[in-house]
């Protein structure tokens, strides 16, 4: 991304350059100091969102963690502010997932000040607590996932299906046991049987709700027993996903004396780009 | 499939081979259509019957939803219907998986008219709820499921002996916890052991029935750390046979025009083994 | 196993390889009615096990499954007794892990004969659910095991330091668990707490012991976080020795033309055991 | 390690040199004895450690077991002493993990005698239970562990990304779920809810807290799946590690005398690509 957007910057003015730089570019001092410094803020930020949820630390220290979260909304502000002065094209970056996800970081505070009475108070809880997804801005620094992104990419079609096979699977076990127990222990319609065919099935198991009649535990038994069994589908895809994602010394690092393009396995005697012959 | 049954229909009449088409073909726009609609109507009739079983709404808009019922059986028997026009040899369509699929989701409905007082409600309700087994009638979308089913089919064996170790151990251990526990504290009989055994193999975990003494609990321990490894074995049985079925783009088909070697990658412009261009 | 028997038993006299065959060859018409009656005797027996300990059932059909206990308990004599005859070796098999099986399989019910009222109830009683171990005599039916058999031995060492290295973190979280919480809620002893630790670690969660602090809570939190991820490792290991057993599509199955060995590597040239080029 | 010591040691005096090949040398009959003595010693302590904690067991037991703990004690700061002479470097010893771990076996003992009245006696009690870090000093005996520490070090930037995948999702969720319960089914916070969270995706399910709307259960049974899904990652990523190092009864290191190609058979008798006979 940091090179493409160098590529684009080629008209921007020396200054923006220079912010552009700083946001975009780990390798500088002042670019590393700015990723470690936002780093800090968001997780002093998400600390703020959970501090205030907790009864008496709010009652406590109530304005100071206020005045602690204005603080961050402005950097946060400024932070956005300067993305899209930064980049050449701002309404692709607005409408970006971390764009997107920027802007929900900030909005939420600024709402709670035009907010008056006449809204109702769950409705301003929960603007404020939006801002948790703040976490999300983490994702840039995530530039390792990369292959287990690759994995999960190439295997979706495949969990779709998984997940497809765990609806029905749910739907007819919960649709049995509803008609197999009594409502009394919990069962008191479809929708919450299958609720708890899925606390069955992914071995969670909360036991609020559990069969009590010997037909229901052996239909319970089975779910128990298929549950255990399905997991390995899906790790069993992920799993075969990665293996074939080479690992770096798996790759043979030479690069061929004609064209030097590299990626030839090992067991290679010419190039497969040019057909010069490998050392 | 599709293609199979084109070539029977080589006598089938215009319009039993138009109605062919629509049904089993997905490529045309009227086949995807119908596709399209079916897959609605599914999951709108799986929704009535779940929320026929959520008392108040029942109360409240039980007409509305038997109306809805009503249609959607009167659509679905239509599409019984067609498919068994639109086959060559009905008889075999009928007694196929899905035949019987299609025939036990209209049945109930019908069925429910002429159930009088004398069968108990109990069993009148028990076949409504029969009607939950047409979301299988979505399994025919899942035509990306073949890798996933192959893999399992070929795991077969070996998942059986490991579900006949699984069946082994909690017997086993059902009985031991039995002879240590006091029938007070839940452990009543052999079957209900065995069944707090399965909970707690499987790592589910109710926690209605859990060991009190010190005995107990070290015999559980063993059980839920066995459990715990044991999981391995599935996985690794189905991930062994995932891994081994190879991904579509990374097959290069193609052998060199020189010394036909395959195995090329998908990137590959010359023979590895040769040094010859590739097509 | 019967290869072997067969060519040790050239000694034997005609009906006690008679014996021989029918028992150890499933390959015959008796040998093959001799496995099925056997299966269907263990089954039904561990059936009569398990009835007899359901207090109702006990009452009302108790001298009945005395009767069919009493049955298969001499059928079992008598299967033990001519396994005894059609070997060669009888102290082999005598104490041979199957060996034992038989036996402990039919001591339980003579020794109740024997036991006067000055044995306690629950001595009787242990012993008679010693029977259940009679379903270990199923383990010869799993001739496909092998594999299964085979990865799981070549992982044990491995599994064993993982074993041990499980053993250490409860060990150690249970003592600091011990430390945070207050023993009214359970935690009222270090083993008491490591016992918590497992139920947590392997993702039961039973829920009859809890963490109630806040430290608690967040120690129980890396608990789970890392029971979540250790699980990775015992499915790593027995996937890579599984995945190791080539399946039979892999193994070349071209045998070489001069020595006639098969299990050449598919980039084979030449035959690995004679030199011989190959096909 | 040990050979390295070895070389260093030239110039250690003769019964250092002694005492250095019993403590860190197994193959000698002193070493072995040396090590099983210490093997016994590390579990007898550990033992002590958790007896202690349990009630009935310290007033009935409770001098014997402090005359245990006295003479473990002793005999551990031997071993300290020992080891700290025995090798060249001290410093370093000392500042070792095992070095810390060594002496963290022996403090807290002795620290109980110096403490008086004025110490708390959670203090007391505190670093006393500290003796059960002495089960790290095992570590020292899993030399068979290097395969699976190399395939989890390797692993390490993966699972640190998919830890915190984990910890952004508990995070998120744990909010959506605060915002949706009522606080008095157990929701009183957002790290509580978080924790609540944890609990859930992990598959453990204490149950203590579950949630009681439709729509929290809802979001509950999106956070099962995820977590029964995810948990296929961190499998993958060890499992492909593994699958990576090759077992060593399978990799045969010698090279073909005539064309020095190397990954033969380790039945191969003759080379697999020239047919030239190996040693």
């Amino acid at each position: 991304m940091s090179q493409e957007s160098k590529a684009k910057n080629g008209t921007l003015s020396p200054w923006r350059k220079k912010v552009h730089e700083i946001i975009f570019e780990a390798d500088t001092p002042a670019g590393k100091l700015f990723d470690v410094t936002l780093l800090i803020m968001i997780s002093l930020s998400i600390i703020v969102v959970m501090l205030e949820s907790v009864e008496p630390v709010r009652k406590e220290y109530g304005s100071l963690l206020n005045i602690v979260e204005w603080g961050l909304t402005i950097l946060f502000t400024l932070e956005y502010v300067m993305r899209i002065i930064a980049v050449r094209n701002p309404w692709k970056y607005i409408f970006s997932f971390y764009g997107l996800v920027d802007l929900i970081s900030i909005v939420p505070t600024y709402l709670s000040l035009v907010t008056t009475g006449a809204q109702t108070l769950a409705t301003v809880r929960s603007l404020r607590l939006l801002r948790v997804f703040r976490i999300l801005k983490m994702g840039r620094f995530l530039k390792e996932a990369s292959t287990l992104k690759r994995a999960l990419v190439s295997s979706r079609p495949k969990i779709l299906v998984f997940l497809l096979a765990i609806m029905t699977i749910v739907t007819i076990m919960g649709t049995i046991i509803y008609m197999i127990e009594d409502p009394k222990d919990g069962f008191t319609s479809i929708p919450r049987s299958i609720y708890w065919a899925i606390v069955t099935l992914t071995t969670v198991g909360y036991g609020d709700i559990a069969p009590q009649t010997v037909l229901g535990q052996f239909f319970a038994s089975i779910i128990m027993i298929m549950g255990y069994a399905i997991i390995a589908v899906p790790t069993g895809i992920v799993t075969a996903e990665i293996a074939r994602t080479p690992s770096k010394d798996q790759i043979n690092t030479q690069s061929c004396p004609n064209c030097s393009k590299e990626g030839h396995d090992s067991d290679a005697d010419f190039c497969k780009f040019c057909g010069s012959e490998l050392d």
